[in-house]
Order: C-alpha cells, then sequence, then structure tokens
C-alpha cells in the first residue's frame, strides 16, 4: 500500500519524482479512448524503469503457449493485445546531452490527470550539467472526439540559459511485450516514410496479420514569434521520425505540437492505411491542440453527466470513485461490437487485454446504468458474434450438436489460456453470458433482443449445460463433476453450488426464452429452430428433466449451500485465525495448500445469492453470508463489491463500506503491490455497483427502478446519474432522504424502501427514507 | 502396432532400411551400460529422420519449467538428462560424395542387437552415384565391463571401384537436447584437442557445471596389409576429429577401430579428466576391439545366468521377454547409488531421464530377484541420500518438523517436474518408497538396513503424512483431500483409497520400524532420535491415532473399495462400450472429459490390493479386480503387470497372458506408437514381475520363497533364476510340474502350492504340481 497521490477531487496528482514509483504511476496515469490507449510513460528518453506500452483495441498476437506437458485440448495460443508502436517518442538533446529524467537532477516534477477534461499533464525543471535548467511542460489525451487520434504539446524552457537543442518527434514500432512467452518480437514493418514534419510506420503483426498504420505530424512554435530551425526527416528499423535543431534563448519557450494517428486494418483496407493515416493526420493537425483539447472537455462533459458519482465530505472517497468511472470510461465505449474490456484496459498487459467473464459479471450493470443501452447491447453482441467459436470449443471438449461453451479468455472467440483448471473447468462463465442477457432485459426492457441475438446463445449455452451434467446413480440426480466454480483457489471439484445453481438458471432461462420467441415473433422463431436444428420435443423435455432433478449440495448442520460436494471435510478454520506473515496467501502458500484449504478467493456460492437475491428470504442469505465471508480472503479484486452489496442488504453498513474501500482507491493507493502491472479496470466496476447496487440499495423491479439507500457515516451525501429507460435520473442520497431529480423529459416512478414516488420529467423529488429503515 | 522385427530368441533383428522406421528402430537398437548409453544412430553422416543420443549417467540440465502462469511452490527446473557429446560420428566420404544413407540407395540392410553377447552389428551395402558400391560393416558396443568406454569396429569395402576414401572419426560437443524447453543448447565448450589418431573435446554443462570428457582414439586396418593413408587432424566448435585420407583398393576392406571414452567430473577431479580420459583411452586402445568384445559377452554371460529367463514353445514371447531384461541390464548395474532408472533409460529423451515412483513400485522386485542385494540396497541409498532435499521440498509446502516429501519426478532429490497436479499431488509415492524399504527387507532380510538408514527415511515420510491427513469433523475420521492417486486420469481427488491405504501402512511401518530399532540397536536409535529431533511420546500416539481413524471409503453396494470419494458419482460406463475410435483416450479425449470420466488410466485401487495382498481375502480382490479392470484403459505401460498377476492369483490364466502380452513386446512391436521416443524401461520390469510373481506365483513369505505356477497354454515351459539369499535358484515350470534346481552351495526351502521342498546345494528337485492346482 502507497500513499503518494495528492488527494483532489477531480484531479489525480503526483508531486515530486520517485523513480521507484515510475512504474505504478505509469499505470494510473494511463490514457485510453477505448480505440486505442497507453500508459504514462514519458516522450522525452527514459533510462530507467518503466513498462512501455501503446495499445490499439482489437490488434492481438497468438502467441504460443507455454505449457510443461501438452493434454489434448489445450488451447493453442495465448492471444495477447500488443504493445504496438510508440507515438509518444519525442527525442530532446540539449547540445551533446540528452534529456533523460534518470541522469538529471529533477525538480517541480508534477503529473496531473484531468479527469474532467480527460488530459494528462507533466511539468518539471531538469538541472542538466552545468547547472542549466530545462523547464519542461507536456500536455496530452488520446482523443475521446476522434478516437484514432492523440495530441501532444511538449514545451521546452531553457530558464538559465541559451542552446541549440535537438528535437526529434518519432514513431517508433520497434516495441516488444513484456509478457511474450518466448521473447519474440511480434510485429514486421511493411512500410515507412518520414518527410519534415511526418512520420509514418506501417507495421503487421506475425501470423494474425494485423496491419497498423501509427503516423504523426508536428508543429514548432515559440513564444517569441516564428522559431528558425533546421529539419532532418530519419528513418530507421520500424522508426520514423524528424529531427528539429532550433537555438532557443534562454527564458524563451519553444512548444512541439504532435498529432498522432492510429489506424488499424480491422477499420480500413489495407492499401489506404497509409493515405487514410495521412488524412486523419491533416485533419487534426489543422484543427491544432488547442480546439482539440477544448472538444476533448466537452465530450467528457457529457460521459460525466451520465456516469459521474459524487461525494460530498470525503474527498479521498470522491478521487477514489471518479477514477474508476473515469477509468472504465477510458477503457470501453461501446461503439464497437468488435471490442470487449480487458481486465487491465490499455493500462498494461496482464491477462493480455483479453475478455473475462468480467465483463459480463461486473461491467454490464456499470454500462446499463450510465450509457445508452446500445453500449451494453454491443458487449452482448460481441458474444453473439463468437456463437460459432464457442460451439467449435466445446466440440473440441467433446460437446455435440451446437452445445457452445463460451471461453474463459478470448480475444476472437477462441479460447486462449493455458490452464486446464480455468480453461476446461471453470465453466460458470458460461452462465454470466447468459445471465447478462437476462439482466440486460431486465433493465433496459428490450425483448426483442432474444428474437435478434440472444435466443440463439442462450441454446447454444443450454445445450452445454445439458450435456455437461450427468446422472448420478449413487446420488439418483443430476451432478457435474470436475469445474472450477468462481473461487479459484479449489479446483477440480465436484457440485459446486454455484455452477450448478447458474445451469440450472440458465437452462430455464432458455425454455422461457423460446417460448417468449415463439410467442412474439412466431416467424423468427421458424427460422431459427430451423438454423439451430432445435428438437423442441426432445430437448425442452431433457432440460426440464435436469433442473427439475439437479443436485444441490446443502449443509443441513450450517444450514448453508455448499461450495462443493467435499466443502466440509476441509479443516473448518477462519481467516480472523490465519497469522497475517500467511497473507497473501497466493504470495505465501504452496498452490496445494491453497487448495486443499477452506480458504476461498472470492464471492462464490454468494456470487449466486447476489445474482439470484430474490429466490432466497434475507435469513438464507444472511446464513450463508455469515458462513463463507469468514473463510473469504478477497484476493480477487472482484470479491469485496460483491460482499459489499449483500453486506448492505443486510444491514451491515459498517461491513458494506469497508469492503466498498478496499476496492474504491485499489489502484489509487496501490494497495495489493501490483498496480506496476497496470489498473484492476474491471473491478473499478465493481466499486461503482458497491455504491450504487450497495449504498443506494439500487435495484430494477418490474421494469422499474427501487432504491434502498443508505448513506456511509463518513460522508455527507452522495448523488450519481441513472440512464433507465430514456430517463435520466439523478440521485442524491442526503443522510435521512433521498432527492430524485429527474434530468430528461420523461416521467418516471421510483420505489425508495418500496414506496412509489413520481418523478416527472424535469422535476425533483425529495423523498424522506430515514422514517422506512429498519 | 509395427512388425518389422525379425523373431529369433536371442538377436533384435531388422532387414531392410525403412527411413520411416528409423527413429523405432534406434531406440531398440539402443545400447548402454548403467553408466553412458546411446541410441542407435548411425556413425556415418546421415540426413534423415533421426533422434540423436548420447547419454552420460548422473549429468543433467536444470532446464528452465515451462509454465502458463507460475503458481508458488511450483519448482523452478526441469532437470532432464543431456544429449552429450557424440562419439560414434565417423564421417565418410568416398571422393567428393558423402556416404549419407538418406541419399544413396541402400541394399542389404541389417541391423542385429546381439542381446546374449550385448553388441549392435549393422552392415549394407550402398549405393553410390555412378553405380559404385559400398559394403559396411559395423559393430559397436558400451561395454559393461569398463562402463566408461565404448568401441566401434567400422569397416568399409569397396565392391566394384577403388577410391580415396577420407574417413573421419570425430568427438562432436555441439550437440542439443530435442526437448529444450526454450530451445537452448546445454553444453559450453572448456577444451578440445586433435591430433593424428585422436579427439578429445571437454565440454561444460551450463548452471550445473557438469564437466565431461569425450575423447577417442582410433586404428586404421586392412585386410591387405599394413595401409597407408595421410591423417590430418581437425577442431571446430565443440568438435575434435582427425581426418584420414586413404585409397581403397576394389574388395579391399579398410576397417576403423575406434575407442571412446566418457568421463565425467562426478568421478574425477576436473583438472584431471583430460588426461585421465586419454588413460583411459590407451589401456582399451591397447586391448584392442576383439579382446574388448570377448571380455563384454563374457560378462553378458554373467548377467544371464542371473536374470535370464528362458520360454520353450514360444520364440516371439522368449524374443520379447529377453529384450526386457536385456534392456533393464543395460540401463541399471547398482554399483552407484548416485544413479538410477529413468523411465526411458538411455533411449531417449522423453520424462528428462529422471527417477520416478517406477523405480521402487516396479524396478525393486527385477533387481531383487536378479542381482545381488547391493544392487537394490544402492537404489535405496539412492533415496536415503535425497532425505534433506525431500524435507526441504515439504517445507517448501508448508510441511514441517522433518517431514519428508520425496519428488514425483527428480534428477538430485529436487522436485524437477511442472504439473501441480502431479508435483504437489501425486504423493502416493512417498508410500512407495517405504514400501521398497519393506519389500528389500522382507526379501533379503537385511533389517540392519533400519537402523543404518531405512528409519530415518520412514521416520520422515510418516511425519510428512501425519501432517497431510485432516481431521474431518463431517466424516469423523481422518481425510486426504487433494491429492492424485496412481490413476493420472484424476486429479485433485479426496480420499485416494490406494493413498490413505499406504500413507496409513506408512505410519505403522514406521512405528513397528522405530520399535525394531530400539531393541535392536539401542544406541544407534538414541542418536537417531537425536538427529531427528523425534518425540517419541507425542509422534507415536499422534499416527496410532491417525491409523486408528483414517477414513477409507468403500462402497457397499458393489462391495468395493471406492478410488476416491465422488468415484459413484461418475457416469457408469465400462471400456467395453468405448468406440474403438476414441482410444486411446489420452490422444482422443479432452483432458476435462477425461477426467471426469469413469476410466482408469492405471491400476489405483488394484495397485493397493497388489502391495498388501495378505490384509485381503480373495473375494475381496476379486470384487475390486472385476470391480475396476473392467473401466481401466491401461494407457500406462505400468498397468497391465499389476493386472496380469492379479489375475494369475485368481487363477485366470487366460487374461493373465493377455495383459502379459500387453507389455512383453510394447516396444518391439511398437505397440503404442510412441517407441521412438525412447523405450518404456521401468515397464519392461513389469513385465518380468508378470512372469515370475504371475505365471510362476512367487512371493517371499516368512524368509522363504514361494511359488504357485501355471505354465501358459501357448509355452512349452519357461524357466527363470532367482537370487535369493545366498542361493541361486533356476525355476523350471512344465505343463504339470516344477524343476527347482538350485545352482548353488546353499540349502533352500522353496514352497510349491504351500508344500516345502528341500533343495540342497547343487542339487535338483522335481515336483509335480498339477494336483495341487484347483
Amino acid at each position: 500500500m502507497k500513499n503518494y497521490i495528492k488527494v483532489d477531487e477531480w484531479k489525480i496528482i503526483e508531486e515530486g519524482f520517485d523513480p521507484h514509483l515510475n512504474k505504478i504511476s505509469e499505470s494510473i496515469f494511463s490514457l485510453g479512448n477505448g480505440r486505442m490507449g497507453q500508459r504514462a510513460n514519458f516522450e522525452e528518453t527514459y533510462t530507467g524503469e518503466s513498462l512501455q506500452g501503446n495499445y490499439v483495441a482489437g490488434v492481438y498476437y497468438p502467441d504460443k503457449t507455454r505449457v510443461g506437458w501438452w493434454k489434448n485440448g489445450y488451447p493453442e495460443y495465448f492471444a495477447k493485445v500488443l504493445n504496438a508502436a510508440n507515438w509518444i517518442e519525442t527525442g530532446i538533446r540539449i547540445g551533446e546531452e540528452i534529456l533523460d529524467l534518470n541522469s538529471c537532477t529533477v525538480r517541480e516534477f508534477r503529473r496531473v490527470l484531468h479527469m474532467k477534461e480527460g488530459y494528462l499533464e507533466r511539468s518539471f525543471v531538469a538541472e542538466l550539467s552545468g547547472g542549466k535548467q530545462l523547464k519542461v511542460l507536456s500536455k496530452r489525451f488520446c482523443s475521446i472526439v476522434d478516437d484514432e487520434t492523440g495530441a501532444i504539446s511538449y514545451s521546452l524552457t531553457p530558464m538559465n540559459f541559451s542552446a541549440g537543442i535537438k528535437i526529434t518527434p518519432a514513431v517508433n514500432g520497434d516495441v516488444k511485450n513484456q509478457d511474450s512467452n518466448y521473447d519474440e518480437k511480434f510485429w514486421d514493418e511493411v512500410h515507412k516514410e518520414a518527410d519534415d514534419h511526418l512520420g509514418i510506420v506501417l507495421m503487421r503483426t506475425k501470423k494474425t496479420g494485423f496491419e497498423v498504420c501509427t503516423g504523426m505530424k508536428f508543429s514548432i512554435s515559440s513564444d517569441r514569434g516564428e522559431p528558425e530551425y533546421q529539419i532532418r526527416p530519419l528513418t530507421g528499423e520500424k522508426y520514423a521520425a524528424s529531427e528539429v535543431t532550433v537555438h532557443v534563448s534562454e527564458g524563451e519557450t519553444i512548444t512541439v505540437c504532435k498529432y498522432a494517428a492510429n489506424l488499424s486494418s480491422e477499420n480500413y483496407p489495407s492499401e489506404v492505411l497509409v493515405s487514410e493515416c495521412k488524412k486523419t493526420l491533416d485533419r487534426i493537425y489543422s484543427k491544432g491542440f488547442d480546439k482539440m483539447l477544448q472538444e476533448q472537455a466537452a465530450a467528457w462533459e457529457l460521459k460525466w453527466q451520465e456516469s459521474d458519482i459524487v461525494i460530498e465530505g470525503d474527498a479521498a472517497a470522491q478521487q477514489g470513485i471518479r477514477f474508476n468511472i473515469f477509468q472504465l470510461n477510458q477503457t470501453y465505449t461501446g461503439e464497437d461490437a468488435r471490442l470487449n474490456i480487458g481486465p487491465k484496459g490499455f493500462t498494461g498487459e496482464k491477462y493480455g487485454g483479453s475478455t473475462y467473464w468480467d465483463t459480463e459479471a461486473y461491467c454490464v450493470p456499470f454500462y446499463l446504468a450510465t450509457a445508452p443501452p446500445e453500449v451494453t447491447r454491443n458487449l452482448l453482441i460481441y458474444r453473439y458474434k463468437h456463437l460459432e467459436k464457442a460451439i467449435e470449443n466445446a466440440a473440441k471438449l467433446g460437446f455435440k450438436n451446437g452445445a457452445a461453451l463460451y471461453p474463459m479468455v478470448t480475444m476472437n472467440g477462441e479460447e486462449c489460456h493455458n490452464e486446464w483448471e480455468i480453461t476446461f473447468e471453470e465453466i460458470h462463465r458460461n452462465g454470466a453470458i447468459a445471465y447478462a442477457i437476462w439482466n440486460y432485459i431486465r433493465y433496459t426492457g428490450d425483448k426483442d433482443y432474444l428474437a435478434a441475438y440472444g435466443l440463439e446463445v442462450l441454446v447454444g449455452i443450454a445445450r452445454f449445460w445439458s450435456q455437461r451434467v450427468n446422472w448420478s446413480e449413487e446420488k439418483h440426480k443430476y451432478v457435474m463433476l470436475g469445474v472450477t466454480g468462481p473461487n479459484e483457489y479449489e479446483n477440480n471439484v465436484n457440485n459446486n453450488w454455484y455452477t450448478n445453481t447458474i445451469a440450472s438458471w440458465c437452462m430455464d432461462y432458455a425454455v422461457e426464452a423460446l417460448e417468449y420467441v415463439k410467442r412474439a415473433s412466431p416467424e423468427r422463431y421458424e427460422e431459427l429452430i430451423s438454423k439451430m436444428a432445435f428438437d423442441e420435443s426432445e430437448e425442452i423435455p431433457a432440460w426440464r428433466h435436469i433442473t427439475a432433478n439437479m443436485y444441490f449440495p446443502e449443509s443441513a448442520e450450517y444450514g448453508v449451500f455448499l461450495q462443493q460436494d467435499g466443502f466440509l471435510d476441509k479443516e473448518q478454520v477462519l481467516v480472523k485465525d490465519l497469522d497475517q506473515a500467511d497473507r497473501p496467501l497466493n504470495q505465501k502458500w504452496s498452490w496445494d495448500r491453497i487448495l486443499r484449504s477452506v480458504f476461498i478467493k472470492q464471492a462464490d456460492v454468494l456470487q449466486g445469492l447476489y445474482f439470484f437475491e430474490d429466490r432466497y428470504d434475507e435469513a438464507t442469505i444472511r446464513r450463508n453470508f455469515d458462513f463463507y465471508e469468514p473463510r473469504t480472503v478477497h484476493e480477487s479484486s472482484l470479491s469485496p463489491c460483491v460482499h459489499s452489496i449483500l453486506a448492505a442488504k443486510l444491514g451491515d453498513e459498517k461491513r458494506a463500506y469497508d469492503f466498498y474501500l478496499r476496492t474504491s482507491r485499489l489502484d489509487l493507493d496501490d494497495y495489493n503491490n501490483d498496480t506496476e502491472d497496470g489498473l484492476h479496470i474491471t473491478s473499478m466496476a465493481g466499486t461503482w455497483m458497491s455504491v450504487v447496487e450497495g449504498f443506494a440499495g439500487m435495484r430494477v423491479k418490474n421494469d422499474a427502478l427501487h432504491f434502498r439507500p443508505f448513506l456511509p457515516g463518513q460522508w455527507t451525501s452522495f448523488s450519481f446519474n441513472i440512464l433507465f429507460r430514456e430517463s435520466i435520473l439523478n440521485v442524491k442520497i442526503n443522510r435521512d432522504s433521498v432527492v430524485l431529480s429527474n434530468q430528461s423529459k420523461k416521467n418516471v416512478t421510483v420505489y425508495v424502501f418500496g414506496n412509489a414516488f413520481e418523478v416527472a420529467g424535469g422535476k425533483e423529488v425529495f423523498a424522506e427514507y430515514g422514517k422506512y429503515q429498519v
């Protein structure tokens, strides 16, 4: 845990330069726009510790998996998002001296992430040889208005000297992934060119053949009128630049405005990539840095209107939640159904930038409530597009007849991880994908989605589950053997309650969806039945027989659902009994010891109770919470939010708040000592859920919003905007009251502790709720 | 399955050259002497498909393990036996043409492994450009008399031409392992020298720093008197040779006798390796090839006297069993307690040449009965020497107080595999190591071994088990969670009956051993108690409490022991219901499907019944055999032998013979399509067990040999020699009688179907047994 980020409600601020913190800051100050993103690396040379990262969404490399002994059905490749051409690089040389914060004295270093306006600022004074003092100010952003572009304004002021300075803005494709399994580079050069003020590299990925054209154009200006300079184009391996030599006088400020574009063959034919890149560069170049930044700020203002959470009375909490929302919006915009949300977004290489069940289980609620329905719909369609691959994936494992097993980790629909305990066994993800469809329809009311896309996915998933269970003669029930549940600290267990529950639910929901589509869109139904070769008279009764006879392990003694068949054979110790020196277990204990211990990584039975809370009475939820939480080490960043929401539901405000705290500043405070690898993007959505579903108790029931709020004791109030069925509602929770403010024209009925409040378009309603609370 | 090896009782014969079979033959015709070994690669250049392999026992490289996601406690290295310097290489050039069987027409190709005399012979006629016919005859062997040496006699006869021929005998250290995880080479050159008739390379392994000096010396002779030739020393990277240019006339035979030595820094100080290597070369050079080969044949004659099995009436069976015995004797001689038996011996790279539980479970019975007790004792001492490492290994996994977990795979006592299901979970191997001590003492009567070495190992192992179980409040028993049993087609199961059984037995046996040593050697006992910091009053009662309250899963319904807790939840189908197209499962089914299927790779519960047969009545063994065998796919080469022995015990002669057939010619017929990787050395010991413990029903009870023999219907008789407590007994089983022939001076009492026969030294006893049989 670290504590070097200054508290500010709208800004992330680092003051003073500590090279040991640099990789952490590179993650925290990351920029992105859903299409491209980058770590907060320096523009000028830096020879200190750094994880270089520039990423282009949707462009990946199938790195050969690294396994000990191959087993049948293992994925051949671990696809990973690539470190792509570096477009920020801008070499600075004063006389013979290269500007490098690793080799000079750095004063007045300050790095600020302006979340409100969406840009990064950095300033410092470098003390060079002979006491020369050089002041530098850089601003940069990835444009959310024009999402293939970014811009940098980089200013140099020699404070106590005059000198010839060489400035070399470049694009550099000679990069590699730190996580390359066999230390290979993934890009080949296709084309490069450099001209005065211009550099272009066109790179092609090995194997996958993606092409990305990265270009830059720049201008040089001075605060003392048009500067005179020499310019010289330069090229090297995978490298194009333009070197400027300029004389800068003491006190004069020279500014490079560098405009960059990243165009991918996913969006353009290869043959026009270079020409389109140049057009794009011309367009933003003529718009200019200031205009671009204005537009950026205006676009961010809209984003904040939709998704902000305002906390009064606790600036650190305010900064934490805004940082989470800011990074989520930088990662995914919902404009392209081919894209998804990597657990680290564009902030690092870990998890390969691939898609996990995090998206469906944790991110969907955030985007549902803070963005137009199309955004979430695109996340669902992403999986629809992968249905064929999911069917192939299941077929590789021996399943038949259109059974679909979505991958645990994927880039293009294929499974791309290499641990059997995860890829083959953590099949519960299939359930989350169905659940997201249900959740989306519950929230948006868009039942047409079923006929359009959803039904095919649901049937594929139900088919998988129906084949994955087997009849146990011993139990006279259907059982599900050899799975890994959400708790990855157990592997290859039998009858994981969560998996059995969601599997059973999927089959029931598929039947319901079939019946709905048959009723609502009979023609489309026939079309789909035929496309899926679906046999109503065989498959539906088979699924019903399974769900009616599914085995769910329980303990009569404890009155709880059992995480898996053998759970009570484990030594029943609690987290509080653990020696602090043994924490975190995943760093201190051997894998086998973790596996056979009772300790739980993240919500498992409780994840099921969270998903399906309406099925269970509060006493049941409480018994399970009180049994499992004390055995849970929360060593997944996805764990605390579910616990926070359930604690809030059970009226345990203190624990709800404590769990919230564990994730709200997880990265800002480097809580888990791993922020340098990148930010925990998907768990940020969980933090948002803790506030909105936890503290505000928001639920959607029968097409209406319900709240059961409480205000954490440390706060004066909190408020947030909710998009719900064309209404935009601002919800402000005070100590004993809620202010519901309808910012749209559409009337809406909102329930607070079960009491209906009509909130007319443009109106505000004040609801005292203290009196309803238990 | 292939069928190209000619049947011969004493020889392995290949006729005609098929490049597609070459890698298989390279394995089958492998040579070794326990200290070094090699695949049957060609001496001359060969550019076709080949797996080059020269190995030096005890010299290994810790290759960085290749895993997807690292988990705590994983071994860092996968140690592997190295492909070492090639000492057979002898380049042949006729004019400008290189002799290469891949690029010329090959006639009259014949490869013969002379098992009786222990050498390999190869002859062929190569048809070169312009119709030139060159006859080649090569003989070579690894000396079992002088085990750091080998020799080759390589003759060339131009049949229809005269020519200048260049012959280049070499030693070549520029080799690599095909299984190198990161495609690295493992050897650095330290020294090389070449002189007329001499080449030396001294190589050092990276990381481990083993040094091996490989040298050769050679002579050139002609059948037409002393030949005239030019000679020129040559060196290159890791290469030393001496190039001979000689004119050979039509019909003349030129012979190179090449003498080679491999000296390792395991046996000599580094600084004398080169000089000692030269001395060794001088010694064998002056002895000469013919004398060396005579000595080799004489030494093999002695080996055969000890270990041969003679089968009359079935030449293919005779060839099969002799081949197995030959290869076992080539792999391990028992002269060096630092060495052990890799599953592939010196015949390939697979399994890294490391030591597995195969040694204790399958090889010990062979060496006990066919070699002096010291040989097996050295195998046990090998583990004794690794006790400290086994304690460290357990400590890495969180065990304390001297608990020892022997590695599943090892070279130097450290665990060196990278699959957690095996390394962390297949802990039953610890039991086999204790069992081998018990088995050795039962066979040899050497109870002093306990005080000398055994007790420390047994206590370490018992301590491990006592910590590895946990008390289940649910079952009110001790349970053992998260193990992999001998059946590797299940992982991470709870209460594997075999593991619970052998663990419990180990604790009981350790108590018994403690009591014995206390009684027999009270001083040594005190010394050991103090060395091990053993607390009698704490540890013994704790172990007793565990073994008295251990949980053993059983099925009342089937009347069988259950392989593991969840076994009956699996779909109960049988191997006979499997589609033939799905076999072998490990090539056709995905890993997860195998894991949750009922199908068993190799004896698991039955392995326990084999080890502890005296505890169970025949009806129990029969019920378990009839339950498990039909669910067993025998996809481990170690499986059929245990089934053969149990079937024989149960009087099922047909099945006993059928199981025997599956392994007796496993490699000769390439039954599993994998002989090209190397031979299944350790399963060869299982084949021997099928004959001696199965067909002959040999057991040791109360310090005496017992037999319950039957003769397979296809055979006229079979016989074998048994070394037992200083007596050498030849046992010949005819249709209804046994001939017991005591070839030593010591009188011995032998039981046949429970009837005692006194066999005086040098005498023969004829026992009709047909009348005793059921």
